[in-house]
């Protein structure tokens, strides 16, 4: 029997955003072309620190040492498929954990396919927008390309079924986030339309959210603030920006100085 | 018989750009590894979507999904051209516009056969600076690597000669751009040199081409009206900003923020 | 017997930067992946020309064509690794500089392997921060990522051996810099913690060596006004900006704006 969706304590945010800046995660990205820098910067300034380490075997070594991994499907090809099946099984070795961003999962072959075959291999949080989780979950799909077709809270019980069947942690973005461990669900305020403008914020989340699972306490807890981190810093940054150019600055100097006052 | 360059007029690009905002096409990018970022932002600034997807299989997949598509050989690897070489064949399949960039070909091997090979595959525009329109047409040049050392104007030959070859409506840029589909030729004024101190504005140009070429009504004033978007919110950018570092989101946010009246 | 460090004359530096205004350097960089947008913002906007083409055969015949080339190793692959060792050969056979980053060389096979292949094909400049150039020279290091563990003065006696060996000026990098032949030391203060949280700092310092390095005259103080230039222009961003987003541009606009009497 699911609960209702919870709204998420801004206290629980301020409290493991402390945690985080106090243990400097570091977060070993496999994300994809477009969204690198954007991804490393921010990390960086919400106080992670970022490593993109690409050579299958390298990757592999790396996982080991990284406090968490990601893995972002993004622009997906075979070697780079390589490369993240290398790093995921390294992390489970090493007992640390890893995240997928299913990015534009569903109707393209490749990602779609290689997806299904990560998630057997218990990822600790799953972070998608409203068609990539349907998609993930079986169930059917209305996305054409990263941007989904379908709103979040639409996609709950996608969300818990996957949430269910893989162990993970699952977020399911967009207007409101949702936050499900299967069973209990946290609801995550926040965000603006202008953030839908600017190329890299769904995918900087999941590095986020691969920063925040590295830390102790609540797993689900610690997705949810990685969501609100995002959210709280997306508001502040999108009044005081005219457009999309000057919301990138202002995003990541908000993250940068944000703390458990913006947070509330 | 050649016309000589009529200017082209600023009520049509505010028509084409209103008509994009309403259309919200989606550019497939397999654009070069330095751009991917800038390229997407300036695509979700003007009221497109951008998507890089760029496994040959899905390359194949996604292109006739999307709406156009853009092939640049900037960063150009065997891999790449697989997927691009795919990718235009199924757009030509599906009726879908597909549009040119061919950084800095001439000199460079690899990139130069392959845009050979390309432009017989009636793409539905060209856009390049003055050294690359003359190599790709077979007349010489003296470009030494991204930088055109010729002026636009003079490479208008050029132009016009690969237009006929190709049916392509050709761009060649350069501090005044021209747009000519073999005969006709449209002179689109704009632009500050301060946007060549800037990395990707030519690569961002062309994506933002592929998303015009989307557009229904005349492809030669559309691909006009996306230089005189680009070069007009240049022009604004330049006197908000210290700079090419300031000049970034004053860009972006311009050409968010781009109007009928701005665009006058 | 080593000297002791000697503090960089300011007007050095600004004669640099004079010279490399004047001739304009055309950069050929094989770079990591996350950084590849960032470090062409930076060499255009201190006046030089950036170029990244990937391709084996064409890095080739490229390398031959620029100024100076640049080999970052931050996200290695195997098919980067055959472009930039045939990019290395045509330098070194056309009489062009080159210069490497050795991007968190030490637990990492891959780039530790090929790094050390490098380094005995005539490095005109390395540049790294302390557990880079000690892993490197074959000492031991404390290096978990791209962060170093040491700092820079504590890895001098590492880069001058390093120096020494390779024939290399040899900079490593950290709250103050270190310039070294091997013999004479020269010391470059300046720069801002600020500048840690914002990715390709050090990356994008190692293109800027490599435009230096281009330039006639001293090596190695044409490497030291390298550092020296992308210090002053850090310094005064973090003056003007609130965090590490409004630090970006800030810093390509003060690059672009840096004269003499800035540097003193």
């Amino acid at each position: 029997m699911n609960t209702q969706p919870v709204d998420f304590s801004a206290s629980h945010a301020a409290t493991a955003l402390k945690n985080l800046r106090v243990s400097n995660p570091l977060v070993h990205c496999l994300t994809n072309d477009v969204v690198q820098s954007f991804t490393a910067n921010v990390l960086l300034a919400i106080g992670a620190s970022p490593a993109m380490v690409v050579d299958p075997t390298e990757a592999a070594q790396f996982a080991a040492i990284a406090d968490a991994l990601l893995v972002n499907v993004g622009t997906l090809t075979q070697p780079h498929a390589d490369a993240m099946l290398a790093a995921v099984q390294a992390a489970n070795q090493a007992g640390k954990p890893w995240v997928l961003d299913p990015v534009a999962v569903g109707g393209l072959t490749l990602r779609t396919e290689f997806s299904l075959t990560l998630i057997q291999l218990t990822p600790a949080a799953i972070r998608g927008n409203a068609s990539e989780i349907r998609a993930l979950s079986g169930m059917s799909s209305t996305g054409r390309g990263v941007d989904s077709g379908d709103d979040s809270l639409s996609a709950l019980p996608a969300a818990r079924k996957l949430a269910l069947q893989t162990g993970a942690i699952v977020a399911v973005t967009g207007e409101m986030d949702y936050v499900t461990d299967g069973e209990r669900c946290l609801a995550v305020r926040g965000g603006d339309v202008l953030m839908t403008r600017v190329v890299g914020t769904g995918c900087a989340l999941s590095a986020v959210v691969a920063a925040f699972v590295a830390l102790p306490g609540d797993r689900q807890e610690n997705v949810a603030a990685a969501c609100r981190v995002m959210s709280c810093a997306g508001e502040l940054a999108c009044q005081q920006a005219r457009g999309p150019g000057s919301f990138i600055p202002a995003f990541l100097d908000n993250l940068y100085l944000l703390d458990g006052e913006a947070l509330q």
